[in-house]
């Protein structure tokens, strides 16, 4: 039956019709992330606007963008300062919340209340969520806002500290305002990832003063307008490390520090978190290897998560060669070539590649071990 | 240089990082489609809504939507008697379109004023465009908010009138309201196209009735939300024949009648309009083929447009053979294999293949004949 | 942070080449299809060609493309009577397997010796696989070249009965030939689906007859050649459900019959296959629903699999309405809204939906009951 | 017509169905690069494999592959002194040609009679294309066989001079047999791009000694096995600015070095080919622009080809701000946003943009000066 150029029978166009049927897009898309012992991993956006300050849609459609994306919670955050639509929309501080929180209980989507104070640098803007009545953080000290947001006992992180229009060479930086809210328990995280950029010294000051990695959208205009790339590019995600998928449990955990920030294929936390998602992720076709002199095998390595791991080899020597630089594909499985040459030595070795793509603090990737172990006879 | 399994050195990043870099969307995808002799092909969505009734986003969303999607004119057309927001975006017919022109300047997208004059079936939900004020649309009598739409110099069209809301069974009805409309000049065309449905029923009385047809988006949500397949599906575009890009030119095309509707790959308009856009589309290798007995040839068809056409021959013989089937894809080059038999008489063959997806009248479609003469020897 | 059309640091390069660097596709794609109780779903093609008859690439190539498309095991079954590059590759059917064999044990696929028995129709054509010297197969009467591989204990099955090269209505026959090859245990499986067609009256003849329902690629180009679209789209492939990934235990289970042929989105089989497939794939977020009159539910129900369901409503009643139309996408999750109206009686319902993709006799739909109780108070 | 889960009626399936049909992939992609005045631009892929030599696809199939993917012209270019089919393919030098000069008359693509010298660095491998009798090149001396090709007419190329089989650290290196080759007419150009791999020393190489700049595929898996991703990644293409499309135009314009290549979204080529390409590519929606003291306009970019432009702003000034960075996708629009400040002084501007992906020196990229000019009043 070679050539297929021919008339094609009415009845085999259902082969390839389906997708298309419900693809218009009423459909969320899981992201398959491994949970850590004892906790779920949760699928958050802690920074998102709406018509009800500068953003341009109605509150209900960041939930429903929310489920499509495959998350699990997210906190509306319009700006207590800025009303640019005000003429319009009267401000309501509460209201968005209001109004997307029915459409979450139906959808199983968690939203959280929350405000962005908007000051000049500094301090710069701050989000405080699980917020009870954002009315109070309308003040005119920012001192009082914030107090008042802790007294309500909301959670409050400092949004991109390295935002051009705060700081033209888009470095973020410390100043005595931040020491202030640190400690006055006013600071507990702080964006490390906002939209497209990243901050280096805001990961260092989350390890420093222990404070949550935060990683959000920051999102204006509708979601795929901002990040779509082939329809696949997801927005940055917070995520949440926390004992059950409830607001008290996120709660908890962002005050514990049980985060790490996703965008596209790069994580952003501490060592403690990502490398037992990478643990959890992967499967080898084979667990020990013995080898002859000039000898070689085909390790199997299977990613059975929506992540993408890029790994890249640590320790080549002349005793064991190995693929340099392996790309893990979700879903996917690729080969790690294992070889000995002549004078490769009797003895046990390991295996030791980096994953570029896990940073785990500034200018420094994640070492891992690959619990491969060759045996050279 | 056979195995690529080993190290890429950094400096070929490069090749393949380029399109992502801008990828996150702020661009235009032109859509490729030819235009009339004498005319311009404009895309155009006219049947959109904001925040300003039951739509869920800010009316400038639309205005960047449309330049996205590559169209050249949207008419923003809230409801007039449906304001479901009402509670916290207080009632203005006009200020949609006051919001988004600016913005429309900006991006040579052309805005028109619109309402959705919305009353149970019969009439039904018909659309005013190119209003001057619509507050005057704000009547107790439908008679009386269409005859002030007139009065305007609006174009009005009927919509969806097989909405399922309206007619429990998709079908489209005719009734003495809408024979009114039509004597009093107050119903200048109907959508045979809104959303995902087609009415045959419609596109049989824009025939009977010398009406425009029309094919709307009827938007709500961002336009992402409801029209996405792989990032690539198009919204529902009325195609407008157009003496120039300027909102008279396209008023005066709208009630001469010169549009069709394009929704994904299908086409539904005249035959005079649809045949014009198949010709300026296509390029064949070879005009004049001459055949021996039992001989072949490969005519190479290349479709320039954006569109897709759906070929299906139609007058297959003993004497010539040809490719039953042949899909012309966007940008790309198709074969069409020609053969003859140790039977077949000396003499001159036109090939004639049917368009199936162009949608002339109700259930026919459009005959054309590829201008490929082939002399058989 | 409004605008990102701004300059883009080069660190946050990395957010977004990493898929890139081995996209070149030196990965194999997993297809996840679940196990059936007791038994491993494996996914395999035993119809496939090479240069050594009238295909174009290299044995190794086959399992090259094997491994890429996530198969566990492929036949190689070049035509005894058909060897049109005989001049430049001199005919030997066992050098295929020969050729391939290394690769597949490299790579963990299992590669099967076959070879296709290339009558004119009556029997038209037939693969033997589990062969073990293809070279006992090229006799003058077809029964002895059948004959042969049965001594070695070969499973044989009709290729393409509907081929249009043999019926010219592309509508299967049975011929006293196939009745003599029935009896005398020469016949253990039917292709139902070759390439891009499907034949229902070889799935009538499986069911009748209790033959392995058999669907392949029947490739001679390169595999991404003949299945394409977006780079996605998947060959014929037929499942099958054996005690382990071995040889010998796919032998077994094709002689029990216990196969199921997957093409696209399109599934073929018996039912006691096919349903424990989608059971596996679904997960409800409630399983007993409780509704007052007038109420409604979202229930959400998520595919964890890779294969696609489109499911219909069958029992919509005045009492109980749900969604009609459901496409569960794969590793995504849809919405069934269920809503009681002011008349419905209190008591247990349960719904019911049709699984349209899944062919499991000629015009019929396999019916599956949703696990989904409904109490109305 | 708001909700869109609901029932979709049969007929509308033709909407989406339509591309589908023959997307199994039988048609060939058009790639839209503006001709240069005087020139048609032929994409060519000299550098190709087969199973005559260690390929693994038939000759025919690379005339195939070339055809889908919008290639023009190819040359097979087999090992003369590497033979590792030999045992099942005996060795024919001039096989390749003649098995795929058919397909290429039909399907309109010119396949050119190649070998590839293949012996240790120095000198490494060479392609010889337009061979008349490829037999004449099995000579035991380098000089021989390359004397042999350049008496039959041959152009003649060095290959991946970095290939680290060559060059342990993937550097090319210049040695005598190379200035050898040069000082006797044997060397008219490099492959300063093989498969994934650069060579900046063959880029230096091609402008000092005025050789034809080559970037081949070396392709010898099918080719949507070494080069695919998405379905959308090109091989490696040389451009070749010919007088018309023939085989003997071809030949005059590599011996001329009238070439580029292209790579992804990279261009590899003197600025005098480069830079045309570009302006016959772009439009811009306005072409003098006068703007007031702190005044902007939104200047508006078309892209007509399928090259992706990626522009750097080279220029800007206190007077004149412009869009730093803008990424020109194919068949699609970008904006310039350019604005004035308080301080701007009268007179006339120019915008200068490097274009960073036109690689026209080694470490050096095209700078473009775009036909904009600002009047400042």
């Amino acid at each position: 039956m070679k050539t297929l150029r021919t008339f094609i029978p009415a009845f085999i166009l259902l082969f390839v019709i389906a997708p298309l049927l419900l693809a218009q897009g009423n459909n969320r898309s899981e992201i398959n992330i491994p949970n850590l012992p004892g906790y779920v991993t949760l699928k958050c956006d802690f920074h998102i606007h709406t018509v009800f300050s500068d953003g341009n849609v109605w509150p209900t459609v960041r939930v429903e963008e929310a489920w499509r994306d495959g998350l699990d919670a997210i906190a509306l955050t319009d700006h207590i300062e800025y009303q640019p639509h005000s003429k319009d929309v009267p401000t309501n501080f509460n209201r968005p919340y209001e109004l997307a929180k029915p459409l979450g209980d139906k959808l199983d989507i968690i939203v959280i209340k929350g405000s962005e104070v908007t000051r000049k640098m500094p301090p710069g803007h701050l989000n405080a969520i699980f917020l009870k009545d954002a009315d109070k953080l309308k003040t005119d000290d920012w001192r009082d806002a914030l107090k008042a947001a802790k007294e309500q006992g909301a959670f409050i992180f400092w949004n991109h500290p390295n935002w051009k229009a705060h700081q033209k060479d888009g470095i973020a930086r410390w100043y005595d305002e931040h020491s202030y809210l640190l400690e006055n328990g006013l600071l507990n995280g702080i964006e490390v990832l906002n939209g497209y950029t990243f901050s280096p010294n805001a990961q260092n000051w989350c390890l420093e003063y222990n404070l949550a990695f935060m990683g959000d959208s920051d999102v204006h205009d509708p979601i795929r307008m901002e990040y779509n790339y082939m329809g696949k590019q997801r927005r940055p995600i917070t995520l949440v490390f926390a004992k059950e998928k409830t607001e008290a449990a996120i709660k908890e955990a962002l005050f514990a520090g049980r985060t790490a920030v996703i965008f596209n294929d790069t994580l952003i936390g501490k060592k403690e978190y990502l490398l037992p998602i990478f643990n959890a992720s992967i499967k080898y076709n084979k667990n020990d290897i013995v080898l002859k002199k000039k000898d070689s095998f085909s390790l199997q390595v299977t990613n059975q998560s929506d992540l993408t791991y890029i790994l890249s080899a640590k320790n080549i020597t002349e005793e064991i060669n190995c693929t340099h630089n392996v790309t893990l594909l979700p879903s996917s499985t690729s080969i790690i070539e294992i070889s000995t040459g002549k004078e490769s030595q009797s003895g046990r070795y390991t295996l030791v590649y980096q994953i570029s793509n896990f940073w785990t603090a500034s200018g420094e990737h994640s070492e891992i071990t690959l619990p491969i172990h060759i045996e050279v006879e």
